[in-house]
């Protein structure tokens, strides 16, 4: 094995209490990311997006990694195959952030917009999935911040990104 | 004594680039919650609202407190009294809302923002002062989050909110 | 999937500067937690028994989890497959016993008797292999901290300690 | 105001739950710091060494930081003037000895000795206070972890380290 057979982490960040539209959407967009081969890292808990994202990732063959914040895996969802444990609370969500290649942002309220401002602050290219912001325009137009209107444009951004990246 | 004795602690974010004027507000307002008697408390390190913060509410006679990102006090500007040496990078962001009984953030960029995001998630009350934001919009509406055209409006803002909160 | 399909998460930890007779000990764990099908983490750094541990498990067929202290995958080492990017220093010691269902303490010095230390404060099951610790034998009496003098013995515990952990 | 003007912040670290005559040492090593014109740090929940030691140190007029593991200052004892509020559990425990200029171990259990751990993996000069611990003896001949069987014995080899140490 070499460094560059790691297989790319995609994190997958949004709200724990959305819409079953956007409910529908992270479990499509999380059998999307296992089809390419890409690990699914999310918050772990049961519910919203987390739920949802890892649920698509499983159904579709992939592997999944929750960063839970409390302190046994207990909370980890059905569909997690590695829970990673922190009991850290919110600050798990830099975890989150720092082990995905890719951060793609789902809709949610202030923690998944922390996980936003966090991944931008430590220099991590993030994806809003038909989340709309307007407070971090500067990082759109710096080439580090990028929109999507459907699962499928969000994972052309993402091999992108990652071509561009490099190897893992 | 007894608890209500303790004196309230004010947290004051806010970028490490930031303009002059930013700057001299930052300074202007540590001046002013020296001056109710409040402990100020920021990310201690050596520049912009940090530094200018913790400066003013040293020359009006208060106390401060300096949560730092890295592993050494020595990062600490020299009008902090008391450093809090994390070693936890960003994850201190998490620290410095949890500890201040009111939040006020001037402007900054993706870390100020990320600690505006994970105040609201824990029910802190946060004051934006002349820091324009508009992904927060449903915390305005829930009197979580205010706005603040000068220092002096700020102080009476929290003012106002500690009398809600109650003694310490 | 059903949440008792999830592989157990076997913990190693030990010193990153160790001899040539414990590297060696931790690569042959590393092989011996693989050919069980059980998932192997530990602090990720390309050094001593965590590189040699790893580096055991991927020869086996295994999969590795390194939660690594500072701010980027480049300093994980070639047999980790799962890089976690913590940035929080040696507060991820907490977040290596927490994800462990069972923690194996090969020698070293400060740092691993602090994972020893927060996996027992923690109600974790510690296997000292070859470790000679003397502080912790409150912990022996009370069924919580075993010793093992060859990496089989080890495995024998663990799979002891697992059934009694049931499904996870 | 200058760097120098700092006042030394002593880290008192031990158990929850303890002899009264612990407690009654806690809380004379805490009458004997303030007495010094330092500033004593601990865990700041409302048990056993943390309790006494904060209780001990205001009695005689000093002031008092606790760093919590939980979410708010209700945990906080009636004698911590600054509670710092981490959310962060155990990972707590390094924040206590990095912000530490001298860390002082009175007798504890797993938690205890983590710190005790934590602080020496970081270079921290500590000082087990009638707390007998074997397995730390490679930092006791490098001159880097003391023993102490009184609370004036403490001081003097606190005031001696401080006088290494220099200004803050």
């Amino acid at each position: 094995m070499t460094r560059s057979s790691r297989k790319p982490i995609i994190g997958v960040m949004g709200g724990a209490r959305v819409s079953d539209e956007v409910n529908e959407m992270a479990w499509h967009l999380g059998r999307l990311i296992a089809a390419q081969g890409w690990i699914l890292l999310n918050g772990g808990r049961n519910a919203g997006v987390m739920l949802h994202s890892a649920r698509g990732a499983k159904e579709a063959g992939g592997q999944t990694i929750g960063v839970l914040p409390d302190d046994s895996k207990e909370s980890a969802n059905d569909y997690i195959d590695i829970p990673i444990v922190t009991n850290l609370a919110d600050a798990r969500n830099l975890i989150n952030v720092l082990s995905s290649d890719v951060v793609v942002a789902c809709p949610g309220s202030a923690g998944t917009i922390s996980e936003v401002a966090l991944a931008l602050k430590n220099d991590k290219k993030v994806i809003l999935l038909r989340f709309k912001l307007s407070d971090f325009d500067y990082y759109k137009r710096n080439g580090r911040l990028f929109e999507a209107d459907s699962p499928e444009e969000c994972i052309d951004i993402i091999k992108r990104l990652l071509d561009e990246v490099g190897p893992k």
